[in-house]
């Protein structure tokens, strides 16, 4: 039997995902030596492989320094796996590119031969060393200072691994992630830096750090970085503005660390999870707009999760194009092909419909207001990490969907759908053409 | 300057909305002899126009016999309007279908001249009398014996036309709607059976009186057939089940006004908006999927709003098909054309993205919880009624939100964006092709 693309990622993801909840069921993967239970260990793993940050139990307080690392190792096999295996397996596979495959840098990196596969494998783990390498040395110039010198050089490289996988997953302890270091410039901007080059695709540092010239760069490459650039100052305005008073969150900072933190905030729901204010007491049309961030997330081949920003850029030139009365979506003086758009409305339709179907599920087995499911959902599937507080109380029931969500929101419901596909058949009889009146 | 039809409907429906706002701003129009003052007055007469049934006053206690049955007129007006000019501009310019125009019932009724025209609007009218005339006589039956022989007619034909024309209006006073009937068989029954063929569109009454045979109607009467069906028993068993041990809403009824209660909730959140148990009562999980029927809405052409059941039924289609690798979307062996699809996706993605802007802005300008603004928010853009109950302490702010979120949702996003776009450009300059990497 041969397997499909699709169907080698979701093997591949969920092997990895139970050797790791295996281990770290394990009693010498937990501080007290007690089991933390197959459920929350099968929980922790696939929130560390899928790079999610959701916890059931909080990871400096319940795992050992074995459970730590092992985590830290889940991470960099879930981001490096991911942006890897997606990148090669349809370059090796060197496919047509139709409505139901996913194009990676076929534009960026063509001609490929083995060679070429493994120089470029060689690449993105240089590339992942490089940028984990610089933020683990910055970072632990303030963790030494803080928790002293193994344990600073040690918190240094497992923020700086799971900042730039876009994981999220912290060890200050007690569900606080980063908000100690709320006004610490030197955290705040290596951490940000991760998250954002981490979230690129490898395809678009490769494209800018080979051209280094906007205008020459792939269409791909210049809708990334446009709406990458889009997003974090829009976030950062709304979010400065909607919290700016609010004394439970920017209102207490000074001038300096208000900047900081409004632009920390707009990072890191694009699909880091880190957090530097209390998420449960900023406003609500605030967290209702980092829904929205969250839904979008990072950009496609990255280590971040969402529909992602290149999705969200078609589907809102196709309403553009619509309301125009244009034929074409153009953008920066290229067409679009009908059947990527199309992809693209497809992607943010069934993701929507995953992601309102298991929040009215959440709604059945768990007892929290809607906002905070809401939240934990889009949260799960756009493998954020961010929380209302309510994941550590999840029934087994919520427990097990929120881990199905996440596995599905890295993978993306469209690669999950093909891997239980049967293999594609070309119709032996058309039926005959017939319209519908929608809307 | 030539009209195009978008902006025909828009400046039409605006028109009379206005015009109606004027005339229940009058003291006379009140009760009390006072002036309900303007904003109150416009955004009623748009819920009236608009079919909608969200009030910011209840109607039977604010205004006057005048002012009600102004607000009947309106209705009217504004039901069998929607139908007819939907049904007429399109069949008059005989437009080609493309992407962004309409197709009302090109199939259904074809060769359409003058004669024929004038002919169909006849028939319009006569069947929106048929069931109203009926709807008044078996609603007069109970309403007479409770409000006496005046009083009773005259709500007979009230809430005839209110249900047919899925306004969702009522008379019963202190926003209770009909509440007190939520046992009455034959109130349940007579308004159910008019929201639903009020919903089912002009073309599919047509075409089921006429041909009598479900495999000779056309494809698209087929499928709002189907869908109506399905969403119906889906939502009624769903109710039952969510809500059958809530003592305060089905759980303190009869085994048989349990039935009727939740196949009443089934039947008006698409988009009656009347209600026969305490909505804020209903259980979360229930709340939410009550927004979801919302959303879905009636069929196109109808009375009702929402996306419609055949937009969503393509979008489901669609799916199956990505789902299943099969190239074209099929229903009831009929292809459906991909612009036919792709236009049903983009009306969907609009909605949504409409309804969650909406919603977002809302959570900032008034102090309610999340359910209640976005379900204030679909039931307004669904043209529903449904009311949280935050209605009536909506800020200006929200009010004006609403009045325009009743209108766009009424007309549709795309006719809105028709009516403000320039004219169709033909590109003159074609831009060369290039993919994006999406999802
Ligand atoms: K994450
Ligand atoms: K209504």
């Amino acid at each position: 039997m041969k397997l499909r693309p699709a169907q080698i990622l979701v093997l591949g993801f969920a092997t990895v995902i139970l050797v790791g909840a295996v281990l770290l069921s394990l009693p010498v993967a937990s501080k007290s030596g007690e089991s933390v239970g197959f459920l929350n260990a099968l929980f922790t793993a696939t929130s560390a492989v899928c790079v999610t940050g959701l916890v059931v139990v909080d990871t400096y307080t319940q795992y050992s320094l074995f459970g730590q690392i092992l985590i830290m190792f889940l991470i960099q096999i879930g981001g490096l796996g991911f942006m890897t295996m997606t990148t090669l397996i349809f370059l090796i596979l060197g496919k047509r590119i139709t409505l139901k495959e996913r194009l990676v840098m076929r534009e960026a990196l063509n001609q490929l031969t083995l060679a070429g596969v493994v120089k470029l494998t060689r690449y993105i783990i240089f590339t992942t060393l490089i940028f984990e390498g610089l933020g683990a040395f910055f970072l632990s110039l303030r963790f030494v200072r803080v928790y002293g010198l193994y344990r600073g050089i040690y918190y240094g490289i497992f923020h700086a691994v799971s900042a730039f996988n876009n994981a999220g997953f912290d060890l200050i302890g007690n569900f606080r992630s980063l908000t100690p270091f709320v006004e610490d410039p030197l955290v705040n901007i290596v951490i940000m830096g991760l998250i954002i080059f981490g979230g690129l695709g490898f395809s678009v540092i490769y494209d800018v750090f080979t051209i280094r010239n906007f205008h020459r760069l792939s269409l791909h490459s210049k809708v990334v970085l446009t709406m990458t650039v889009f997003l974090l100052v829009a976030g950062f305005l709304v979010i400065y503005a909607l919290e700016y008073s609010n004394p439970k969150t920017l209102g207490s900072l000074s001038p300096a660390g208000k900047i900081l933190a409004a632009a920390f905030q707009s990072v890191t729901p694009r699909t880091a999870g880190f957090n530097t204010i209390s998420l449960p007491d900023m406003s609500l049309a605030a967290k209702y707009f980092t829904i929205f961030l969250m839904f979008i997330g990072a950009s496609p081949g990255s280590t971040g999760g969402g529909v992602k920003t290149t999705t969200f850029a078609l589907v809102l030139m196709m309403i553009y194009s619509v309301i125009t009365s244009k034929e074409d979506v153009e953008i920066y003086k290229r067409r679009i092909p009908m059947d990527n758009v199309f992809k693209a409305s497809v992607i943010t339709v069934m993701a929507l419909l995953q992601v309102l179907s298991v929040s009215l599920l959440l709604a059945i087995t768990e007892g929290a207001d809607f906002m905070s499911i809401l939240y934990e959902t889009v949260s799960a599937f756009g493998t954020v990490g961010l929380s209302m507080g309510i994941t550590p109380h999840l029934s087994d029931a919520g427990k097990v969907l929120i881990i199905l969500t996440m596995f599905s929101g890295r993978l993306g419901p469209l690669t999950i759908a093909l891997a239980l596909a049967s293999k594609k058949k070309t119709a032996m009889l058309k039926y005959p053409e017939e319209r519908i009146l929608v809307g």
